[in-house]
């Protein structure tokens, strides 16, 4: 059994270290700018967890700070990276118990954790429930992408949460897991997930999802997501939009599944979501050993919009939200 | 200067080692065993090359072999790879001239070679030509996927043969190259040719190709291919038909660039292609390590379908030939 992915110990908060999986290490930060270099490295990752890491690291920040030096910590850890609103929302929703002293703070963070294992639990009840009704009762052939499993959240998971409540009631055949270049999410952190629930699951590299959609050997999609603009737009993890596009034309179900705290009404589309661009250095070096000419660069977007009328449902913890088209 | 990519030198076949690169090595092959060895590695790959590896392979084995003995040899040959319709093509008509003696063989062979590069040229003068008429002048911005260069050929190349000719008229802006994975063929070989050609480029992960396209960052999209069959369904490396739905969404053209041998008039359609299924090692082996657990699996298809509709023409070095829809 995993540990929980995040979780505060003795007055810190402990990490399970996502750049070391499959390998397990947990990791545990005391300071702000501890924390924020472990965000950005992605020692902590995946959008629901990144929310209650930016809660945890305003509890850890009024140990030491108050009043406008407080906010400088709190403006630093939202900051961190920019795509996933759910980090802004999280350091947003600690924030704003600063008035009433440390304690308030720590308490509002740990609602957020809370929240966030009993919100997963309803969005794959809630998930697994849609598409027994989109695709029949299964076993089903399910497409993922990254980890919007229990080690992107506190536990359970979000499209891997759907699965694991599908598992549970025995309606999984196989999942099929993109491997996520270019840190290999799918293949190093997904797959794990599913091997310890005992799922069949097989491993594609990201180009061959399509065509395995295409070829009918996938029953339906399911992602998490980083960012849902107000039209439905999908910001998600590079690799996304292709399965989408895959899915619509072979007429299956795309789903998406994600906490309330990932809808973002302050985003009008897709267009508006600030996609972060990272090191060329994850493309080009491979396995330690550059693959490219020195002369060669490379374009690393960490993240995809998938368009709305795409978007067969999002579901949430609180409900099943159909874009309009 | 890279040397040719394969060529027929003191009664031998030399190769430039595609599994060594960027590394720059040459390995010559002298019995039919050892070339088809060299096919299934990936020593020598690419249609086109793989159509002239055929026919020099003939020519290796009619020096100990004819009669039934040589057809084995030919029929091993020919089956050494599935998808490329090339390679049986080569082998069918080396075989061909067998009656007439290893001269006749030999000198089949080398005009399977020659023809390949008149015809390269051929292919990146018309579909230059095309790009133009189908995008304005330029500099354009291209996305192309695996590697149909130089290094897929004897020389010049097919898709990358089409760069090569606008690049020599000043019109290309900068070329964006899948990486391909599982093999890196994109990032390994497909960059090495355009930093030697001095044309500007960025690699990206295979998942990343839809959404740059969805961005308006291309101008056109264009492959080599495996396979044309008799409808116009295109099968070509793993990650093609994910590049072909992003530029019929984006209304940018989809381009395929590959010999007449490519086409297939015996293969109706995309669903007759044989694709080939390589080991699960290519995927969950990374940089010589594991990335997934032991529990794991993977599906490593070679290569993707892309229907015709999403095809906008097929350039080879007689014709443009736009596919019914």
């Amino acid at each position: 059994m995993l540990p929980p992915t995040i979780a505060w110990v003795d007055g810190a908060v402990a990490l399970v270290d996502q750049t070391a999986l499959p390998d397990l290490r947990v990791v545990t930060v005391t300071t702000v700018d501890e924390l924020v270099d472990a965000i950005r490295r992605l020692v902590v990752r995946g959008a629901p967890a990144l929310g209650v890491a930016g809660a945890l690291g305003v509890a850890l920040a009024t140990r030491t700070a108050a009043g406008p030096e407080l906010e400088a910590a709190a403006a630093q850890l939202a900051a961190a990276r920019p795509t996933a609103v759910n980090l802004a929302v999280g350091v947003r929703r600690a924030l704003a118990a600063a008035a009433e002293g440390p304690d308030a703070v720590l308490a509002v963070a740990l609602a957020v954790l809370d929240e966030d294992v009993a919100g997963c639990r309803a969005i794959g009840a809630r998930g697994a429930a849609l598409l027994t009704e989109l695709c029949g009762p299964g076993p089903l052939r399910l497409h993922t992408h990254c980890n919007a499993g229990a080690l992107a959240c506190v536990e359970w998971g979000t499209a891997l949460g759907v699965v694991r409540s599908l598992h549970e009631a025995g309606r999984v055949s196989c999942v099929v897991a993109g491997e996520t270049r270019p840190l290999l999410q799918g293949s190093r952190i997904t797959a794990v997930e599913l091997a310890e629930m005992g799922v069949a699951h097989r491993v594609v590299v990201d180009g061959a999802g399509p065509s395995i959609i295409a070829r009918g050997l996938v029953d339906a999609v399911v992602v998490g997501a980083d960012r849902v603009a107000a039209n439905g737009d999908v910001a998600n993890k590079i690799g996304t939009y292709p399965l989408a596009l895959a899915a619509a034309r072979a007429g299956i179900p795309f789903v998406v599944a994600a906490p309330e705290s990932t809808l973002d009404p302050d985003t009008a589309d897709g267009a508006d979501i600030e996609i972060e661009e990272r090191a060329t250095e994850e493309v080009l070096v491979v396995g330690g050993a550059r693959t490219a000419p020195a002369e060669s660069s490379a374009w690393n977007p960490a993240f995809d919009v998938t368009p709305a009328d795409l978007v067969t449902a999002v579901v949430t913890e609180r409900r099943i939200w159909r874009p309009p088209t």
